[in-house]
């Protein structure tokens, strides 16, 4: 395959230097208007045969371009801190912003051609690795990104010869190690793994461009032209998608009004469950103690933990976590309370917050409210278009697929009031916003807010309950008994992975 | 995450009556007006727990909608007939016609089920299988089709309580089988794996719908609402996307017109490459002989070889064809003849007329012009969109590796002539079409498509070349040298594949 990319293609002197010039304002035009628009993010990423001219491209687009507006990243072994995240957490971590452009040598793809061609993974992990790099990608252009990959080819012969002239040359010798020699001693069984790559990532969103390394002037307009074109025509049809959205954004036909709301995990629950205060005060000090020799243990074995709260407002999520971190020590925990996103989030993907947040290992992370937002208040409130939030589980469930492989446990809670109670705890705090509740609890559009939510949280528990990221749903209106269950469900989680050597 | 489908949801006998003449008026409605679009069709799968419920819910929407529009299969062990083929031969021969309705019973997800339970494919063996079952189905929702799936759930207890109902009436016992209750003792287990495969495919565009099994009442509306409801919403989208469709096959930007296109793998061809008539004669003989003994050995083998031949007109592609054909038993190969679609196909995805001609184990399948019209013509003339013929690169290996992985030997051959060789040959024919063509050979326009066709080859090269399904370019301005090239090519990739015991 990769043939196209050993035709000799060449470029003369002359016609580079007549070329460059108008190339580099065209590129630095489409950057300032890429940046004045901050419509989407633009990922450029670079990889190809050693000597044929990546990291030689990557300086070029960094003198071409401002380089202030610019992330350039490579990639080596993870670090102690990284190794200690799910793969994909420093890429994530880099992702650019609206507007910007991310370089990036090999990143996600580094690691599954390695471990294919070294730690000899079988074809069929290879594959499974090489979907999630698609996964990735393709959140991301679903998201609005434009992704632009290269792959830089050296045929063996001119991959032999790019050696020898460095080698040469006393300057330039030095970067010619011994793997380079391996490598290229290798040749056919790496380019076999890597067509694979190639071959299973290259989408209509975010394909492959293979281009031929020996001529660098050739190489370099090509890398250029490409970029600048596939910018230009992405910010074209950015605005034709969005027009798509609006569209589809419309309400659903009105169905039946004969067809009453069927029934959910929600109503299905027994929210008269109690526990009398002094079980409560017996109950609590045993859980609390036995989390805390829990934690300790997880700590020694490195085991993180990832809480999640969400439900209704004043459903008393707040006092549960306190009655949780109250069992830790301080500077193992950490509650991320999760509100409007920031100007600097609101920038990135949705789930670019989370990522960002995950601690190092051993450590206990809880989230008051959470990724849910998007199926929940951004489904019902319409801030979010139905295409997005049906996408929306497909993309939390590899999300939490990649904390729990990583050896994360994942606990999450539903904790649930009904209106009654809720009213009442509104009205304790003396919190009612009089204007648009109305006080009756029978409003009509009150109720139809509540079935929406009903059925939003049935559809969570149908789509995103893996076997080892299940959901915790909590009879709320006694606190007592919700508090318990929360700390029992979170205790018997723990013992059950510490007993199994850190595996859910 | 089957808690969903718990919850005891029942519809009264009352309430029932008063809502299916409604539904199945709205359903017939539905169904009038896709056949009447003839937009798109429409796939319903379902699935389920034994006893909850499928046959009896695909025999109901049989009763509500008209038969005659619908297309039903159930699929047992793959026949003979079917196992000589590619594992989804028989599910793309069953597709429903635009405007139609296929049902189908667990279909292609019945094969990774049982055998990730019964043959113990790995895990990862079993998320590749999966991953097959998402690739179908997105390249038929990309084509615009609706796919709805049902996943019909019983707990454990309820299915026990549902054959021992069924054990009990003389007229229903032999229902119940000892397989029935084999996997009801596996219950657990099976419900694993079916959660696995639920999980890994359920999408945005194709997501899975689960629904309570125990009261036949709220099964079958709740069903029927889902078909009403998903095929009005897709046709409100369908025109809408149809639009964005529009928008993004406008002309790309126009680009700097002092860039030159760059060579192309047919630009770098030698087309001055002959062979005389006397070793032509002597070459010729001896290839077909070894091809006819090849053959042979390879239907013995029940080794299926795929030949496809693309080129401009007047390439030679014919007389190559005819040159293997000679070699061979008439009762052994097939050629077709890829012309515009007939009407049949048309309202099929475009792979679907390639598909259906697969043949059985031995043979040779032999086709002149071939799936890749949609990378080549449609796209040149513009007659695919964009992002239709982007997505095609994959959609195509996919496809291929299907062909490959059964074990079946795939040969492709682009036949090239130059502008002036072609102009000869029509001249010779007094084939000239003098009205469009400029006898000069200077034409802009013309040199322009050529370019063109040029770029289209050269991205096809690029983007469809796995290792088990190389491309052979044929240099043709001398009919002999492309006659003997094809011959050799093919017999050396035979010899090659039957050394290997079967395997390429």
């Amino acid at each position: 395959m990769f043939r196209t990319a050993e035709l000799g293609q060449k470029i003369p002197k002359s016609e580079y230097r007549q070329r460059e010039p108008v190339l580099r304002q065209e590129l630095l035009e489409a950057q300032a208007n890429l940046v004045e628009a901050g419509e989407f993010p633009v990922i450029v990423l670079c990889a190809g045969v050693d000597g044929a001219g990546k990291g030689e491209t990557v300086n070029l687009l960094n003198e071409w371009m401002d380089p202030r507006l610019l992330l350039t990243r490579a990639y080596d072994k993870p670090s102690e801190e990284e190794q200690e995240r799910p793969e994909y957490w420093r890429f994530w971590r880099d992702l650019p912003p609206k507007g910007r452009i991310g370089l990036y040598q090999y990143a996600w793809y580094a690691g599954p051609v390695h471990d294919r061609l070294y730690e000899k993974d079988s074809a069929a992990t290879f594959d499974d690795r090489l979907m999630r790099c698609h996964a990735f990608e393709e959140a991301l252009t679903e998201g609005g990104a434009l992704i632009i990959k290269f792959w830089l080819h050296l045929s063996r012969a001119e991959q032999k010869k790019s050696f020898k002239k460095l080698e040469k040359d006393p300057l330039t010798k030095w970067r010619v190690t011994r793997q380079d020699w391996d490598h290229w001693r290798r040749y056919d069984e790496i380019e076999a793994v890597v067509e694979r790559a190639i071959m299973r990532t290259s989408t209509g969103r975010a394909p492959w461009n293979i281009v031929e390394g020996v001529d660098p002037n050739y190489r370099s307009l090509t890398v250029g032209t490409t970029i600048r074109d596939a910018i230009r025509k992405h910010a074209d049809e950015f605005s034709a998608r969005q027009k798509l959205r609006e569209v589809l954004a419309s309400p659903p036909p009105a169905t039946d009004p004969g067809e009453p709301s069927p029934a959910t995990v929600l109503s299905g629950l027994d929210m008269s469950l109690t526990l009398s205060r002094k079980d409560y005060r017996e109950q609590l000090g045993e859980w609390q103690g036995k989390l805390n020799r829990l934690h300790r243990k997880a700590l020694k074995k490195k085991l993180s933990t990832i809480l999640l709260f969400e439900g209704p407002d004043a459903a008393g999520k707040g006092g549960a976590i306190r009655r949780i971190t109250a069992a830790l020590d301080a500077r193992h925990y950490e509650v991320i309370p999760i509100a409007a996103p920031t100007d600097e989030e609101r920038a990135q993907h949705y789930l670019w917050r989370f990522w960002r947040q995950l601690s190092r290992a051993g450590r206990v992370t809880i989230f008051d409210r959470s990724w849910y937002g998007r199926v929940l208040v951004e489904r019902v409130e319409g801030f979010a278009a139905e295409d997005e939030w049906r996408r929306a589980y497909a993309e939390i469930n590899e999300f939490e697929e990649q904390l729990t492989e990583h050896g994360i446990l994942l606990v999450k809670y539903w904790v649930h009031i009904d209106s009654e109670e809720q009213l009442e705890r509104f009205k304790a705090r003396e919190l009612i916003p009089y204007k648009s509740w109305k006080l009756t609890g029978e409003d009509w559009r009150n109720r139809e807010k509540s079935d929406a939510y009903g059925q939003a949280v049935n559809d969570i528990v149908e789509h995103t309950s893996m076997q080892a990221a299940p959901w915790t749903i909590v009879e709320g209106n006694d606190k007592h008994f919700a508090r318990i269950k929360v700390l029992k469900t979170l205790c018997n989680r723990l013992e059950a992975v510490l007993k199994n050597g850190g595996k859910d």
